[in-house]
Parts: structure tokens; C-alpha cells; sequence
């Protein structure tokens, strides 16, 4: 990372921070109970990044949303995606025994706990979005959330991930891109757009900010796993290499893929035009994106 | 079951099969996609009663509601059922190689396949529910959905059932009353009461009918399991005793546990007095429940 970058992403960095207070603050007080499975869905959400969160928050910023209803969306998807990485830790998935530098949920606890705690997690997300106090716009959520978050979005992301694994032909450039805008660009999207969808407004420059940003968000976590440290992203690194599995990296080449995820960041910055200085932070988030080292 | 009941019951099993030929056909015009997924979704659904889908579809009719709601309403619930038994019969869970006389999924697939399948079926349920076309009221059944299935209801039922395995201290009639209430009960109550719902009518007598009927058809259920024919069942029996669970039979005893049953049909049934003969079918189904054979 360059000093320019750091300098660029400070203030995208106190905020993210900001927003991984508030929105840790909000599961505390929605999520109750002091039983095994509550435990262990409040274990699976803690030290994550929750940069789909922040997103909601931002673009909820954006367009005057109530906070509290913009905490609830924000928790919302941080559930989705947690949910999603304990059953993507499992055994009979990825088999992970390290996620943000902790033992997984299937490690700490067994798999009967971690399967549940991450049905619980998805359906929580669900409970959280139909509140009341959410207004209308609950219902356009709960279906983008829903269509993004299942079997022909992330989930079929997954299982096309699986069956890729299975059936040991490396993936093209063309099918990684679609297996990995369904596995990551969804929730991406739908988190990024949120803030529009509450507030009943254009949700064109936040998609398409979003799509470019999803996009760059993969390359960046592929380049990370060749290039990164595991102290400091807390899981297993280079296990695509070892299982031969085709990524960005290994399609592109190394340079090519940074390239790219540069030009994509880009792309992802001139679709917040209309918001002016506004969205700053959004494009500091994007740099952040590409420049990560965890 | 004697001559009387099955003539008791013929209506409701005809009407159960009517709804289970309508519940699968809008399954095959809603879900889609001929993906390993897609087919191991549908594969999850078929060869079920579909008795809290029914409850839905009656329910649903008692009040007049719009067929293609209650439809759509019937198959949420359905799909909720379908993805609790695929992640219930998991080798971590409960690991049972038969379901509805045919392999489980992760026996006909793989396990990794069957969280997925599972994940999917929860997710399009809510999707499900929050079709344009079912109006104000679906915020209410989606709020409803979530409390049912998850971290306070079906959810923590089965992680309090399998808690009580892994401590090897059999539960008391409370408790196991507690966990079933949670466990089978919360989605039957949801089923029963939607039409009300969907129709903004009040959900007290279907409440009260329902809650009799989840608590019966679970003492039915631990009868089952003591009396029944595998082959018609189309699962294992005599699992709980094996394992040294503690069941309604275990505690009460086999035919004090079949005369609350009884009792329960009763309560279910007065409950049901504000339809009048309307309800002659919802009846019969309370008698199906403790009566049947599979």
C-alpha cells in the first residue's frame, strides 16, 4: 500500500470503524439471549470488517434513511454474510479451522452448533428487516435480499463453486466472473443500493458503483491470497494454489490482475458522480478495497 | 385406527392430497432452474404430507384470502419444513439415511450440497412471502416466519433437543413440552393462523386451535415411533428409545400419552367453534393428526 493510498483510505477507515461499533452496539441490543446458540451467533459476527454494513450505512447516509432503520438493514446483511461464512467454514464445504484469526464456529463449538447458529444467523437477518418501524420500503428489501442472497444468487455461487472443485476443470475468465458476482457481487450490491431502496430513490449509480465494486472486492481477496499475510487477514492463505483452483490471479496473471481491480475501482468512482463530495468516503471505500492487506 | 376414524378423516385426506397436488404444482412454476441445486431443492419437498401447507391453503379459506397468496404462503412453509428435516437428518445432526421412504439428501448428493439446499429453501421461502401480490399483510407473516423458525423458535428447539443428547440427562415432561412448542409447535401455529393473517383477521381461535394441534401431533409423532411400520412411516423408528430419550411415551407412559393426545384433538377442536361447520375439515385433520399411521 502507498502512503497516498493510506492517506486516502484514513478517513474511509475511521468510518468503517465507526460503523463496526454501531452496528456491533445494534446486535447486542436485537439479538438477546445468553444460550449456546445465541452465543454463537454473536461469535460468528464479532471481528469481522463489516464493510457490506458500512456500505448500507453509507448509502443510507446518503439519502436522509433513518438510523435506526439503516442499523437494522446494516445488521441485516452483516447476518447474511456471517451466516454464510460459518457454512462455508464447515467440513463438508471449505473446511477451515481459522476465520479472523479465531478457531471457526464448527471448531470452537461442533457442527451441530455451527449449522444452526448459521440458520438462525439467515433467518435473524430476515426478523430484522420486517420490523415496523421500517416503513414500506421493508417488503423491496426483504425480496432483493432474498433473491440475492439464495439459490440464484450467493448460494448458487457457492454450489457452483463446489462443483467446480469436484469436477477439477479449472473455471474461465467468463465463469468466474459470473460464479463470483453471484457469490460476492450480490450482497455487495444489494448492501450498496440499500440506503436508495429505503428511501424510495434511484438505485442506477449505487448499483453500478457496487457492480464495479464487487467485482474489484474478489481480484483483491484472490491477489490477497497470494500476496498476503495470514497473521494479518486471519485465515489460510494460498489454499487456491495448492488446489489448483483457477482464480483472477492464476487467469490473469498477477500485474494484469491488479490492473484490472485499479481500473474497476475507477469504474466504481465515476458512478458516484451524481452524489458530488458527498461520496467521498464511498470512493475511499473503494480504493480500501483494492488496497487492503486483510 | 379404528373404522369410525378413517371414515372421519376421508375428507381431510382427500382434501390433504388436493392441497399437496396444488402445493407442488406452484412449487414447479415458482422454483425454477434445472441446476444440481434447483433438483436437489425440489428433491427436499417431494413425498412430504404437507400438513402445515394445508393448514395455510384452509386457513387461507376460511377468510376468503386470494388463492395465489395463500399458494405462495403454503409453499414458504413448506420450504421452511422441507430445508429443518435436510439439515436435521445431517450426519452432525441426527445423520438418517432415510426420509419419506427415499436416501436423505446428503446420502443422494453429498452433505456440502445439502446445507446449501437447505440454506436456498429458507431463503426462498422469505422470497416467497415477499411477492408483491400478497399485499400489506406479508410483512406481518415474514415477521411472523422468522420469530417461528428461528433463533427463539424452531431453531433453538432442535439445539435444546440435540443440548439434552449431548448431556445425556433425559428432560423432564416440561421441558420436552418447552422444546416441542418451539420445535414443531411454532410452525404449525404460524401455518394455521396465516389465512387470519393474510386476511387481517383475528388469529385467536386458529391460534388456540393450533397450539393443541402442534402439542398432539408431537405426542402422536413419539407414539409413532414406539408403534409404527417403518416401511409406512418411511424413516427410522425406535431411534428415541435406542438413544435413551426421554419422550412423551417414555414419561407418561404409552396409553396415558395416547389419551392427552385425545384430549388435545378435543381442545384443538372446541377451539375451532366461531367457524362452525366451516371448519368441519380443520377437525378432521386434528383427528388425522393422532391417528395416523406415517
Amino acid at each position: 500500500m502507498t502512503t497516498e493510498m493510506q492517506a486516502d483510505t484514513r478517513a474511509f477507515q475511521a468510518a468503517l470503524l465507526d460503523a463496526q461499533t454501531r452496528i456491533t452496539a445494534h446486535m447486542d441490543m436485537r439479538l438477546g439471549g445468553t444460550d449456546r446458540l445465541h452465543d454463537a451467533m454473536r461469535y460468528a459476527m464479532v471481528g469481522g470488517k463489516m464493510l457490506r454494513g458500512f456500505l448500507v450505512l453509507e448509502s443510507a447516509r446518503l439519502h436522509g434513511v433513518d438510523a435506526t432503520a439503516a442499523l437494522d438493514a446494516a445488521l441485516a446483511i452483516e447476518c447474511v454474510h456471517a451466516y454464510s461464512l460459518v457454512h462455508d467454514d464447515l467440513p463438508c464445504m471449505d473446511d477451515d479451522d481459522l476465520r479472523r484469526g479465531q478457531p471457526t464456529l464448527h471448531r470452537k463449538w461442533d457442527e451441530a452448533t455451527a449449522t444452526l447458529a448459521g440458520d438462525a444467523l439467515q433467518t435473524f437477518a430476515f426478523e430484522l428487516l420486517a420490523a415496523d418501524h421500517i416503513g414500506p420500503q421493508a417488503l423491496v428489501l426483504i425480496r432483493a435480499l432474498a433473491q440475492s442472497a439464495g439459490k440464484d444468487g450467493m448460494v448458487s455461487g457457492q454450489m457452483m463453486d463446489i462443483a467446480a472443485e469436484t469436477a477439477g476443470t479449472p473455471l474461465t475468465l467468463d465463469e468466474i466472473t459470473r460464479l463470483q458476482a453471484r457469490k460476492t457481487g450480490c450482497l455487495i450490491e444489494w448492501s450498496a443500493t440499500a440506503g436508495a431502496v429505503l428511501a424510495g430513490a434511484d438505485t442506477g449509480p449505487l448499483q453500478a458503483y457496487a457492480s464495479a465494486l464487487g467485482l474489484a472486492f474478489q481480484i483483491a481477496d484472490d491477489i490477497l491470497d497470494v500476496e498476503g499475510d495470514a497473521s494479518k487477514v486471519g485465515k489460510a492463505l494460498r489454499k487456491d494454489e495448492t488446489a489448483g483452483k483457477a482464480t483472477f490471479v492464476s487467469l490473469l496473471g498477477l500485474e494484469p490482475a491488479k490492473a484490472r481491480a485499479e481500473e474497476l475501482c475507477d469504474t466504481a468512482c465515476a458512478a458516484l458522480s451524481p452524489y458530488g463530495e458527498e461520496a467521498a468516503i464511498l470512493k475511499d471505500a473503494a480504493r480500501f478495497v483494492i488496497a487492503r492487506d486483510s
